[in-house]
């Protein structure tokens, strides 16, 4: 009975890296897509964002199905419910990184994003690769050091944020308003990219040392 | 054995109910603060955001220790895993309330929302305040034409938002880059507003019905 709850247990943590892996994918090519303005990847990513659905469905029911057959406590029943949550986290995050390629693909051919904020925007966007990256390796690993540098590029990417603001109030903004609206809105996804990993990072090291680093479902 | 599981479910569905009241007020006050310029609304909104987490961490703990104590099958088990959930969008809602009062608190003496658009962020108050009211309804009585009421607010939320967009794209248009930048923030605060009350509805037709109207995690 053991053995089959835990390579059902194992089954769960490879399902949210695989999910974590597509999420992985989703951001970096939403990233590119906006920089780049390539049609067919923002198209990719749209079309994708319904298989971390899918994946976030089945994940769910795997847990309520574990939770029902297996009838878990202590330790093993935490890391189910940490499953849950942390399913419905990546699939946000797939969310976020449809978000930006729907702004890449609105405004095709022209660029979403200003000259004057590609600086700033391609740093977000290498943040929020790492952020998805070490989401990735947290989940496979369990090792702290990689959720210490989500807590990292998250930090950075509030500053980044703040940067685009700062940008956008400054005498030499002279965008229109549908560009001001572009880089807030996609500001916006990539800060709240950053903290849905802390989120995942801090269940990660609840599980691992029983203490929360902070609260997970602190958001901004 | 089965009384007193009845009775903590009761209890979880009492503290929902409980949950919903604060975000409904919260939502209210926001909105007000918003509108009329009202720093010490706006504060106390933002202060008691902590009191809605605090009771997210708390339904949470609760429904953990029943899972380990009571170990529900079937339907208990499909209500205590959907509290887990509703309680985690309900946290969410609050902090978009406390949103809304921050950027009134931000731009205080002066309105967040340039009277060209206090039009619309009015009917868009009112129809956050309607769906925050049907959620707690619907989590009180689960009346399922509360849930209609909810999807059909929330379309209403959808094309409000849509036309804060109108507006900022317009001709007469000759708001501030901060101006810009706060309708476009607070318009997508308010729809996710009722993104999140949909995903509360769709959670209780499902428990009632055992079918679901839509995607639950649909979203914006």
């Amino acid at each position: 009975m053991r053995e089959i709850f835990d390579a059902e247990l194992k089954q769960l943590g490879d399902d949210l890296v695989a999910m974590s892996r597509r999420v992985e994918h989703a951001i970096a090519a939403a990233g590119e897509a906006l920089l780049t303005q390539d049609l067919a990847l923002a198209e990719s990513v749209i079309a994708d964002d319904l298989a971390i659905d899918a994946l976030e469905r089945d994940l769910d029911e795997r847990c309520v199905l574990l939770l029902a057959q297996q009838q878990p406590v202590a330790t093993d029943l935490r890391v189910v419910v940490s499953a849950l949550r942390m399913s419905a986290t990546l699939e946000r995050m797939g969310d976020l990184a449809r978000h930006v390629a729907q702004v890449a693909r609105a405004r095709y051919p022209r660029a979403a994003i200003d000259p004057a904020l590609v600086g700033v925007f391609t740093e977000m966007n290498d943040a929020a690769r790492r952020v998805a990256q070490r989401t990735t390796q947290v989940l496979t690993t369990h090792d702290l050091a990689e959720a210490e540098g989500i807590e990292r590029d998250d930090d950075l990417l509030d500053s980044l944020h703040e940067e685009t603001f700062r940008s956008l109030l400054g005498p030499s903004w002279n965008g229109t308003a549908q560009q001001t609206i572009d880089v807030t809105l996609v500001g916006r996804y990539y800060e709240r990219f950053g903290d849905h990993a802390v989120s995942i990072a801090r269940r990660i090291v609840y599980l691992v040392t029983g203490e929360f680093a902070g609260d997970p479902t602190a958001t901004r």
